[in-house]
């Protein structure tokens, strides 16, 4: 995976954040990036760590942007996705962060049919992608483990209904709700296929936001990307 | 709860983190804090965020620190806990920082049993407190949600041996594993109890560290704490 791929590894990332003008504002005001600072930030980032950046510039153009839920996301021409910390800048738009993780909700069996199907993000053939930021209410949060997998597999049947639409859509789910810092949404998750599954993917949407799951979101976000 | 129990609210941090020297060193450099910095950064960082500050000075005066698997934390004599960001300064010998978050994996049942005995963390007459740092191996994280479920409770008992000895000690769980910078544990558990209560803490951890949970704990610490 390289960066003619739209995909950046950590040690591309580097020059690439300091093409767009990176800056830090951190917790404490804002410091003017290095070189140097860079590297150091890269050994004290969290290497599942995945920053979103909005902006004018970006391997990936914004084809469309629609709040499903709640507020829309500002409008942005171009999105680049890096796996570090990019805080945001004068001349980023926007910048949405999360964590790769471990899985909250799979069974065993499931997670070995998932494995058995699924695709990684990244396949040179998939020029299409599609970023959909969500959060959800209070109340999903306040329900113990038990009742949110209930929820979100024996009632609404999420796995289920991914694995019908694999390898065709591969996905990466980032969380954001842990992070230290305050951040809009709870999970960034990240799509991506190739022309001829688009309204496949485009049903599967559909069919997960029609669930009892889906009553729980209170913003959503969907936007779409092809590659530039 | 105030900073005479030995716990800070958010706005009680602000002038406690500028009384014990708080430098900035973010993921970019360091930058002096000033109070307005302070002030914008408690607005940035996650309600659900605490640092422990171990070092010369605090609420916490350090009675023993003891590495009970893997590598011991630093000697320092005292602690401060704090509900806010603290980056690591010259001042202070190490910063642990975690999150509390929704629980994974109590059951409904489970919950309202800890619901009806549990405790809050500062109760005047809780004198004593632990923090107990721990990281669970790469193996314990590549296991499924049924699979760690399984261990934790139906094979550890882990809520069950935790019930019993409530209301008398008090517990709080801090997440690490998902911040954005590294950190060295998954979890900081922070416990309080009246010097009556020691003994029954000591049989609780012995009971947990017997248990299958704990051979997947490649690191934990076990600082014992006294109000100063």
């Amino acid at each position: 995976v390289t960066s003619t791929d739209g995909y950046l590894n950590r040690r591309e990332a580097l020059s690439s954040a300091l093409a767009i003008g990176c800056t830090a504002s951190g917790l404490f005001g804002s410091t003017v990036l290095s070189a140097t600072g860079m590297e150091s930030m890269i050994d004290s980032v969290n290497p599942r760590l995945f920053s979103f950046v909005g902006g004018a510039t970006g391997p990936w153009r914004v084809t469309s942007s629609k709040a499903i839920v709640g507020e829309p996301m500002p409008e942005v021409s171009n999105l680049q996705i890096v796996n570090v910390d990019v805080p945001i800048a004068s001349s980023n738009q926007w910048v949405l962060r999360g964590i790769t993780s471990n899985e909250r909700y799979a069974t065993r069996e499931e997670k070995n049919l998932l494995l058995q199907k699924q695709a990684p993000i990244g396949r040179p053939a998939a020029s299409l992608s599609a970023l959909i930021p969500i959060r959800k209410n209070a109340k999903w949060w306040a329900l113990t483990q038990d009742e949110r997998r209930a929820i979100f597999e024996e009632r609404s049947h999420h796995v289920s209904i991914g694995l019908k639409y694999l390898p065709a859509i591969a996905r990466r789910l980032h969380h954001c709700r842990d992070l230290a810092e305050t951040e809009p949404f709870d999970f960034l998750t990240l799509f991506d296929y190739d022309n001829s599954n688009e309204a496949a993917f485009d049903d599967m949407l559909a069919e997960l936001r029609a669930t009892e799951e889906w009553k729980f979101i209170d913003r959503e976000v969907d936007i779409r990307l092809v590659k530039a």
